[in-house]
């Protein structure tokens, strides 16, 4: 995988592409009235492809009818690999990724994630997807954009309510490597500007960890699946959005930790002293932790063994933090986890992360 | 990508897999009965699939249809990403190949060629393909085989004729690259062995193009397009055979290239000299050249517009082999490539490959 380009900026660029060369850009509907201003000033003959975002775009059946369009477009244009500009969350770009990476053996692709959560995270790293028979990301690859273009005013175009599905990404990824920006973190209280504050810092952490383990055949990238095994079962069965989902995914991990003792009690102490902690908290007061274990309790067992992270058989990495930065990873039986489970809906322990 | 480990035996080997792992056999339906004895010695769990080979197989539903079986055996073995076997000719390899390449972002994979085109050509280098609405390997990607397994006695079941449409590959990536072998390769008579005697050159010589250039971004890697521009032009149109397609395709290189007085005239009298290039050419006798540029004089401009080699609008890279390992690449308009091929229908001078 090649270098990303990363551009952030305050405001959208005056001309996306150089050189006025004409390209396709794939971007969510719900979009289109902000986009007008931008999408006037493309290059003549640049073709715009709005797409319903959300999991159901991400199938075999729209990747094959947005190939086909493409293949016209190109030709139209006498274009032999033009470019995909994408524009909108983790579902638009997990879908446009696959396309640029997969039409012609390889497009040049740029990325410019509207929400928080892709900004943040599914952006970067080169992961693209569709979904298979109901499970999320068995299809696709690994792909880099050539550039991600951040664009603050497109993100804050969102509302506010956005924002808390973004923090647990930002949370999870410095917490997994970076000790003083991650106190920073904890020291603020939660609103939309911080996460734009700390974007940069989490790009950057995220990428590094890529970089060590750009196809996940090291193991090491598995670092960022933290808060995410329980958080894809908790995402599917509540169901919760997948940032929620990751923050209570984190909680299950923290509580885990702390009942095998390898959680470190001034972490523990800090976070939950924390005004980033609190304040974030005050967010999620409707949605009650035991609730979230007993709806999912049913199903953990099949939601588990369908998760592709499996280590073989019936087993699974799961990843621990035990202090900032210091990361465990345990191959453990999906049985182990579904002890688990039980055994904290059954504790009276105060929580870490949630009450 | 990755280096493919490149297996060149005269048997089956007792096992295809260590340690009695179970995998995934995608293979051509025609070698059910003599790939029999193979398939009943797999480790228990596998799974072998059958396809119909030919191009209408590299469908994105034919591709729909086989990553929900590799789904759901996945699940069965309790394996996350089983290693993919495919057995076949080119569509079988680029088919499961694309498969292999974008099941959960990639699938352990090792190429067993059946033909003596896919195991001097196709096999190797890492390029995969689907066709879209009639163009071929409009979706595909760029994806190392971990393994390529060459078996002479499953070589050596094709039918005498198959090994005609093998010839032109390799002559192709001989004369691009190599002087010795090539003349060694020239001085003997066409036969199915000298098909095995060259392979492993023709291989190694391929592949240290495709590293020198393994995403085709720097161009070197199309000088492996030699004779290729018209010789898909040809296989649409007439349609001849893969094979037989690129030595017309060659053939029409030649006489341009001797036309812009480019070709080396002690290479032409070699040629048309030689004792290959005489055999080979008996085997060819009741297809006429002009008679393949007459056929293909109505479509060509369209058709070359829709081949993927585009270098901008309506222009081209034509391969021209001047002396042996001596090529030279060269943008043309559509339009030069028409007028060549109403000149070659037109003239008189004889033949360099062919009559």
């Amino acid at each position: 995988m090649g270098a990303t380009e990363l551009i952030i900026t305050d405001r959208w660029p005056k001309n996306l592409v150089e050189n006025e060369i004409p390209f396709l850009f794939i971007y969510d509907q719900v979009l289109k009235k902000s986009l007008e201003p931008v999408i006037k000033k493309f290059p003549r003959g640049s073709v715009a492809l709005p797409v319903k975002a959300g999991e159901t775009l991400k199938s075999i059946k729209n990747y094959s009818i947005i190939v086909s369009k493409i293949q016209a477009a190109s030709t139209a244009l006498g274009l032999n690999k033009p470019a995909i500009y994408a524009c909108g969350g983790g579902s638009v770009g997990d879908f446009a990724g696959f396309v640029a990476s997969t039409f012609r053996r390889g497009l040049p692709l740029c990325h410019i994630p509207s929400t928080w959560l892709s900004a943040i995270d599914s952006a970067h790293g080169g992961k693209n997807g569709l979904n298979l028979n109901g499970t999320k990301n068995q299809i696709g690859t690994f792909y880099s954009a050539d550039k991600t273009l951040i664009v603050k005013e497109l993100l804050f175009q969102q509302p506010k309510e956005r924002a808390v599905e973004g923090l647990p990404e930002l949370l999870k990824v410095l917490l997994c490597t970076n000790v003083k920006i991650t106190e920073r973190l904890l020291s603020r209280r939660f609103e939309s500007g911080l996460l734009w504050d700390f974007l940069p810092t989490a790009i950057e952490e995220k990428l590094k960890v890529v970089k060590r383990d750009p196809l996940e055949t090291l193991g090491y990238r598995r670092i960022l699946n933290f808060g995410h095994t329980l958080g894809h079962v908790f995402e599917a069965s509540v169901p919760l959005p997948h940032g929620i989902a990751v923050y209570f995914g984190m909680e299950f991990a923290f509580r885990w930790a702390r009942h095998n003792q390898i959680l470190d009690q001034a972490l523990q102490r800090k976070l939950q002293a924390s005004p980033l902690i609190t304040s974030f908290g005050e967010k999620l007061k409707h949605i009650k932790y035991k609730a979230v274990l007993k709806k999912t309790a049913p199903s953990v067992s099949q939601a588990l063994a369908q998760d592709k992270k499996g280590a073989g058989a019936n087993k699974l990495w799961f990843i621990f933090l035990k202090k900032i930065a210091e990361v465990e990873q345990i191959k453990l039986s999906l049985d182990e986890v579904v002890t688990e489970l039980h055994r904290q809906l059954n504790a009276d322990a105060p929580g870490v992360l949630l009450p």
